[in-house]
């Protein structure tokens, strides 16, 4: 029994160590330029080893990506404390930090291609998106969300992946101004809404409450109302 | 000669007549749920004819999607002439009869899954996204956009995108709401950056220079501040 359970142990962190390398090779290059054969180096074993754990590159893949999901939708994880602008503005800061660390392979990943487009793949980004959804909703305190809403803070999630893409494709603009952004264009696409939607002007109404004045979003209003009569 | 000519016509004929019958196929369902025996029913000719004209289905679905890709490319162009809110809530106009005469294949295609992740689909989809900031670049006047205004037109491309998407999943929005909110988006996206950058404030304000107040524009610059009191 003893021994049976160590086989399995180390089945497992023979699998971990795998993935753990592999996420690494990933990250740093598009997988379609990443072979079995590095993976099997960069681990120390055999080829024939690796496809031992795994059946072939789209398997490991898919289990390196299944941790990157993980690992990103615990980051949007955030205590329920303090105002909502600056909750949000650290979660970005822990997106950006995501999306640096794996630069490329998010880019490959985001912008599909062969070895990506698989179901397996397109569902756990999916789940992510769903994570962040749920994040933003729960921080909200919203648990039934109406129709406009839940379009406000879905194209919202991809608006922040866009970013990310844009970013990461020169890096032209300095991340934190970036990470700023993203919780000013939360509070701008919420107030277009509210603009048009008695029901999304209550919720705009209710997060504003909570704000204060030197936070993200009362910044960014001081701003706006300085740069209006300008405009005019 | 003559005879010559008249064979090659007959087959380019053919070649047309098999897109258009495939892009009706490919805009009501998924891809993966179309068959070549349907397509050879709808155009009435046999499988093996098919096959003739085109090597498989991904080769008549990336001929689909080219063609697709070229009728949405056109519907971005726009005189100009007159307020450019009103040029742009025109063009999302279009932009949802697209959706909309397309939505099942246009929700496949943008969601990815394994017949539409080929590096042409993706390439074509590209080419669409280009197209769509290029179009908004000219007539903002632009030629050398900086940084932030590429990252602003960019992501509001990808913002339509999404919104179409959820838009399509239940269609629990009105889509001339949509329409008219996207051209907000844009302004509101713009005046996130402004805020922040004088460069982008001089952008914003040369396009608000000539909004006429009744604009869509003007009517959310209005419905904003008849907002922003109550929020204190």
């Amino acid at each position: 029994m003893t021994t049976g359970v160590r086989r399995r142990m180390g089945v497992e962190e023979r699998r971990q160590q795998l993935i753990a390398v592999a996420l690494e090779l990933f990250s740093h290059r598009s997988p379609d330029d990443v072979s079995i054969d590095e993976i099997a180096a960069a681990a120390g074993i055999s080829r024939p080893l690796v496809y031992h754990y795994f059946p072939g590159k789209l398997s490991l893949y898919e289990a390196a990506l299944r941790k990157a999901a993980e690992d990103l939708a615990g980051r949007f994880v955030e205590p329920h404390e303090g105002p909502l602008g600056a909750r949000l503005l650290r979660v970005m800061g822990r997106f950006f930090d995501f999306v640096d660390e794996h630069g490329p392979g998010f880019s490959a990943l985001m912008r599909g291609g062969p070895a990506v487009g698989s179901s397996a793949t397109n569902a756990l980004i999916d789940s992510v998106r769903q994570a962040a959804y749920e994040q933003i909703l729960a921080h909200l305190g919203i648990t039934e969300p109406p129709a406009r809403l839940e379009l406000v803070v879905r194209s919202w999630v991809s608006l922040a992946e866009s970013t990310a893409l844009i970013w990461l494709d020169g890096r032209r603009i300095p991340r934190t101004e970036l990470e700023l952004q993203l919780v000013h264009d939360f509070a701008a696409l919420t107030a277009v809404s509210a603009a048009y939607d008695t029901e999304m002007a209550a919720i705009l109404r209710s997060v504003l409450a909570a704000e204060p004045a030197d936070g993200p979003f009362g910044d960014l209003m001081e701003r706006l109302i300085a740069l209006a009569p300008q405009a005019d």
